[in-house]
């Protein structure tokens, strides 16, 4: 059965592109972490959106499950199969194409498959931005940003990937394409079946295209670094910058004096923007559509108010080029200092803004309560309300003896989030590693309406099965 | 039967508030435009969620079909029932209260009853904007807005509802509550069945309460009137502005000679801001959340460079408070003049901003070829791409003689926007006005999987029938 599914895809795609081999597979079943590897039927490399189609119909026919793949740089088991070896992986990365750009309607059409990084570069020859960006963006695509609703350090001014695709191209699990490729900025004609794709982390059905909507280039953008005593004086620098500079405020990202250290440890040649401890950092960006000395100008007059105010102990404001890149590499370099410490307990949450301080006092106090000595690496978005929020072991605890508690973190640190308000996962999506969990925290309500959604649209289930729901 | 349901209904929201008499019914029957009158079996009025539910509940188990309805100002038959007098109308109105307001985390929780304008009011009591704002403000409701994904006169700067909308509580076609009430900027735990509740009409369950996304309050705006030979310049100019304004850039409208002159004869002591025609005129507001002086400034320094490059022809910018209300006077006074000359054939379309320049010329004449004489004012929300369409009859033709030709006319349009890649309802919505024009224009995938998705949630119908589907 498998050989006559196996030989209509060759007779779609041709047969370089029906992968079974397991040297020739094993590129796409890596998990990004290095933590996992899935097992596949085969791996399909359709050229275009009717070979996509055509091969969803033929694992409607033979009841194949397929997982639709872009980049594979996903945190949460979502790209990837599971160990069973009877699902295809359907990678997009042939489908590359640029397909169109309207300068004056702002918004660029491109194929699934295209990397964020191509985007963005093909954006600005049209003097546009494409402002969605992340650490992963030389290898991610757009329909893997789109399935998981990707956030990165923009999300302040520009909003998450939903906010910044105005259509799709679908292919449904039934192999029908459905062209929503509108580049509309209104139109109330109905479901928001857009939405509704976007991040369904391919469960739905494939999106092969997109319409992605461009901002104007800011002409220029000003940096600096805030020293201030605690998360809560965090929050009122938010709003006064908020309230002084509205959309030219364009990241701002919180770090602690334990993040700072632990670069400094292992990137000791980043620069030290201070000569003491103050507790709390904010990373502070603003954007400007006029000029440099316009950004330079409201972001010194905004530093200059908050130490006025003391909600600010200390700040660097970055006077060129080189100083803005090196403030932000120390905001960079946390993930990598910690990878080099040792590995620890993560998690990517999001919490109403006004509760963050709150939130952060609480939940540290029950970790050190439970685990005493314990260490806690925290920064983030913190314009969006959202935290990394690490835990790592307390010294003289080795890291894989501490990782056995992961289960025991996690009910503290998720129980705290939803007691809290929040979200537990932000921006990196549920996957197959955060099913159980999601299953533990959304309402039976919630989760029947998107079990309803799920077999209307996918009665046979073949649509990345195991993930999400 | 439909006894025994009445009387479960007074047991839950107590006898003053289920209404039978057709003196108490009539205010919640008639359509906005006074142009349709609909029956109910009664009027249903709940004082909270629970309530809600309960008659939900009860429509489930006595199968009376319910028309959800807020301020009750939709322009496409959405809010009222049909003519059978087999459904209730369950009105919102009295569910108004404020339940909180969180200034740091830039929101707001609100009873889908309360009305658009007291929300404005209460957000800028906390420094804070809720930028939504249409002609209706007054009368419309926040559940009505979410439900028709409202656009209005800020979507260029801040968005359609769908955009100032963080969570929602909605009472399910099974009378259950979801209570999706999250103020997360990042949450990518699951489907968005935020986004699928916002602009269904009611049909897919009733929002009963919403989260919605304030701004920081602007400090100073500015305005002019910008006048250019053809819409062709009002698209550079919209580029040029948008380049050098970013998002100071809060308005946009565009009108044609033919527009200021109606207004001119019907509101004779409104500003006459040119002494001689020039074929077009936009209306460009900059906002600024620094000062008067920068608004003013970059606005001035747009206008010179839009003069001194030819893309305008002349321009009058307000030097004062009441010379700017005087410029939007003339916008906001085009619908009123147009309904003081007579009735015409409306469109509410929306189009690929790069493409409406050449629609318009092609449209014109095609109406101009079936219609010798046909007058057409045409103006909008040019930087949403937004047009509002409407044609009116050669002079000496009688309006309601010309008003037969409706359906010649729809087609004309709306298979030029079809064929230009536009949307036949940019903010009205389909209510049961536009359903037959819906399934002519949408393709059958996207409608099956409408009808799926509806079926899936709502299997008995009972959600406000003969709307959208």
């Amino acid at each position: 059965m498998s050989e006559e599914f196996l030989s209509h895809c060759r007779h779609i795609v041709g047969e370089p592109f029906v992968l079974v081999a397991a040297a020739d597979m094993a590129p796409f079943l890596d998990d990004w972490r290095g933590r996992y590897t899935g097992k596949a039927l085969a791996v399909l490399r359709p050229a275009d959106t009717e070979q996509v189609a055509q091969l969803v119909k033929a694992c409607a026919h033979w009841r194949i499950p397929l997982v639709p793949q872009g980049g594979r740089t996903g945190l949460v088991l979502g790209s990837v199969p599971d160990e069973s070896g009877t699902a295809v992986v359907l990678s997009l990365s042939r489908m590359n194409r640029v397909r169109s750009i309207d300068a004056v309607n702002r918004t660029m059409t491109v194929d699934a498959g295209c990397i964020l990084q191509h985007v963005q570069d093909a954006a600005a020859l049209h003097d546009c931005l494409y402002p969605l960006s992340l650490a992963s963006e030389g290898s991610c695509t757009v329909g893997g940003n789109l399935s998981t609703n990707a956030g990165g350090t923009a999300v302040l001014r520009y909003g998450n990937a939903r906010e910044l695709c105005l259509g799709l191209e679908v292919v449904t699990p039934q192999g029908e394409v459905w062209n929503g490729l509108r580049g509309l900025r209104k139109d109330n004609t109905g479901y928001d079946l857009r939405d509704l794709f976007i991040g369904a982390e391919g469960t739905l059905g494939v999106i092969t295209a997109a319409v992605l909507k461009l901002h104007p280039l800011p002409k220029a953008s000003a940096t600096a670094l805030v020293a201030l005593a605690t998360p809560r004086d965090a929050l009122d620098l938010l709003t006064l910058a908020q309230d002084r500079c509205g959309a030219c405020l364009t990241a701002f990202e919180l770090m602690s004096d334990v993040c700072l250290d632990l670069v400094a440890t292992h990137f000791p040649d980043l620069p030290k923007p201070f000569s003491r401890p103050h507790g709390q950092y904010v990373l502070l960006e603003l954007s400007s559509c006029e000029s440099g000395e316009h950004a330079s100008g409201m972001l010194e007059q905004a530093v200059a108010v908050a130490l006025d105010r003391g909600v600010a102990r200390d700040a660097v404001v970055a006077m060129s080029a080189a100083q803005s890149r090196g403030l932000w590499d120390l905001r960079e370099h946390i993930s990598m200092a910690q990878a080099k410490a040792g590995k620890n307990i993560k998690h990517d949450i999001s919490l109403p803004i006004s509760r963050i301080a709150r939130f952060i006092a609480a939940t540290d106090a029950k970790l050190r309560d439970a685990f005493p000595g314990v260490v806690l690496v925290t920064f983030g978005h913190l314009g969006d309300g959202n935290l990394h929020y690490n835990v790592a072991p307390p010294a003289g605890v080795a890291h894989d003896e501490f990782l056995r508690n992961q289960e025991a973190v996690n009910r503290i640190v998720h129980d705290q989030v939803d007691s809290f308000g929040g979200s537990i996962s932000a921006e990196h999506g549920i996957g197959a590693l955060k099913r159980d969990e999601l299953n533990r925290y959304k309402s039976p309500v919630e989760l029947g309406m998107m079990r309803a959604i799920k077999a209307a649209l996918d009665p046979l289930g073949i649509m990345n099965p195991g993930k999400v729901l």
